[in-house]
């Protein structure tokens, strides 16, 4: 079946910042060759371009006509100011590829590098879009059972206020609709307690709000608890506590499987035996702990679409986060997000 | 070696809540039972009187010189409010129990039963220390290689400002040197990265404040990634991102567990051979995740020794609580902080 895009011969533009991340440029043009088996899209790597074509020069059998360079002469580094380095650096990959995709919604912009210069460069080149006062960076977490849970906002916005949630939640919510295909999603409040009247001033204040909002399926306070036995599909938090939620989950997992490693080597014979028969059901568990099979983390509010991945990230990474990107514009998310939350402008107004 | 108490022939007096919590009386009074294993100090068993006498019964052979019963008719349930029910319900095991530990402090009281009755009976019944703004509930999580850190506040204070981060800072400091031993204490800041210029508005005016004090070893920001590895001894933040961060790890390693036990059994014939070869190993692993061997939560800045522990609790979290009780009492925990912050006090009024 033919995509909307492909029905009506619209370009898909996948643009990929080449030269973001701790194995850039070489894992990220991997990952960008081989997300080319997938079809319905054309793309564009930005960095440096004798470098780019040092990289591609290893893949001797691309297509080549779905592949274009823009030349960026500067990286902005994980150790500069964001903002300072954003207005300064006007020729870095970062500058130049959410230049390109700004306002565009049939393309969207990769990025494994600085975080803070790609949240920056997505709220003051791509825009806010109306409606929307704190552009989130939402994330999915594995949970049990091969499901997962959205988690917004995870570090974008560490002070928030009560509406700030509000449009989180439903935020969170479209994107969990239009991209896993989870049908009336169910939104979860992050709080220390079930009951409604638990948790902190902002918590106690969001409740009532959230409780109000006939667009979105809230379900109430979750504990953090069970966010991982999949009580929510999408978890609403301040972007503080969504930041120690996630590092949390890194470091705890990461720490579980070195322990368990640690463990069975150095136990006895038999121990080591049972520890060869089980190695590959134990790796096949810890890839279900690979966040980056889910994508990488969408900035959702801005008038483009973001998707930022891990500085650390492999060739993988850069493919699924393709995969998630084409779905993103497939399912039109900004411009639903716009229409969405420019509605409640209107109805505040009126 | 005789402890102080002993020496001086000072009795030490643990009291604990025989009502409280899922598995009380039954598993509570085993537990206790079970403490008496251990030497210097007597018992007192707080609750309904018979209930206690018919459980105590299943011991034919304790020692019952060092245990006592102190009636109580009433117990407060986790579904009311802390305060209303502390007021209406002045014969609960909480109340008299705690009422039987305020100043005196030679004694400890533990409980499994309502937290929030617990942390209000030691508030208002037991007395804030001088110096202190919000008493706080701390506990000690498993790290990697057997290690753990002491995260503090953890629920009992979800909106804070910087002078109580700042205390909890300090007891934390004081706790884990007394009681786990530790030489001057790292303590970090859990922040949303490393950098001293990271964070939200509370934790970047408080480490500014921490970086200022002498009296403990303050380390700087810690990421919640790095706590499982061991990086700091002690993290402080405020009660509603450590009951995140505490909840968050305790239902991520129970779906860990509950999902390598799943990967193993689905397995083929090799890998169920294999997992009966590792079961013992994963066992060991699976109880260093056992938050109660480290004992329960002390709820620091009272004017007494009081332990909560969790509310599922068997025997051996009584155990344990009890053997962190004694230390408690031998380092005179209580008295080191109320020394510690009135000098702050003191120094702030010169």
């Amino acid at each position: 079946m033919l995509c909307i895009r492909e029905r009506y011969s619209i370009t898909v533009k996948i643009v990929i910042d080449a030269m973001g991340g701790d194995n850039a440029p070489h894992e990220i043009i991997k990952g960008a060759i081989e997300s080319l088996s997938m079809k319905g899209f054309d793309m564009v790597l930005v960095g440096d371009e004798g470098l780019i074509k040092e990289e591609l020069a290893l893949y001797p059998d691309y297509d080549s006509s779905r592949v274009s360079i823009l030349h960026a002469s500067e990286v902005i580094s994980n150790d500069e100011s964001p903002v300072f380095a954003l207005r300064r650096k006007k020729d870095s990959s970062t500058v130049k590829g959410i230049s390109l995709v700004k306002g565009d919604l049939d393309s969207a912009f990769i990025s494994a590098g600085s975080t803070g210069a790609t949240l920056a460069g997505g709220l003051f080149i791509a825009g806010r879009l109306p409606g929307i006062d704190r552009p989130s960076l939402a994330v999915a977490i594995p949970a049990a059972k091969g499901g997962h849970f959205l988690l917004i906002d995870n570090g974008a916005n560490v002070d928030c206020s009560v509406e700030n949630l509000v449009q989180f939640a439903q935020m969170g919510s479209i994107y969990t609709e239009c991209v896993f295909g989870t049908q009336s999603p169910k939104v979860g409040l992050v709080n220390n307690g079930a009951e409604a009247h638990k948790g902190c001033k902002l918590t106690k204040e969001a409740y009532e709000e959230l409780q109000k909002l006939e667009s979105i399926n809230f379900t109430g306070n979750v504990e953090p608890r069970y966010l991982f036995s999949g009580q929510v599909d999408v978890a609403v938090c301040d972007g503080f506590v969504g930041n120690s939620i996630l590092k949390c989950s890194e470091g705890l997992g990461m720490m579980i499987f070195s322990e368990l490693k640690g463990t069975l080597r150095t136990g006895g014979i038999l121990t080591k035996i049972g520890a060869l028969l089980v190695k590959k059901k134990l790796y096949t568990l810890k890839s279900m702990f690979n966040y980056e099979e889910y994508g990488g983390a969408p900035f959702l509010g801005v008038n483009a679409n973001i998707i930022k991945i891990h500085g650390s990230s492999k060739s993988s990474s850069v493919y699924h986060a393709v995969k998630q990107a084409q779905r993103m514009i497939e399912n039109r998310i900004v411009e639903k997000i716009s229409d969405k939350l420019t509605q409640n402008v209107q109805q505040t107004n009126n």
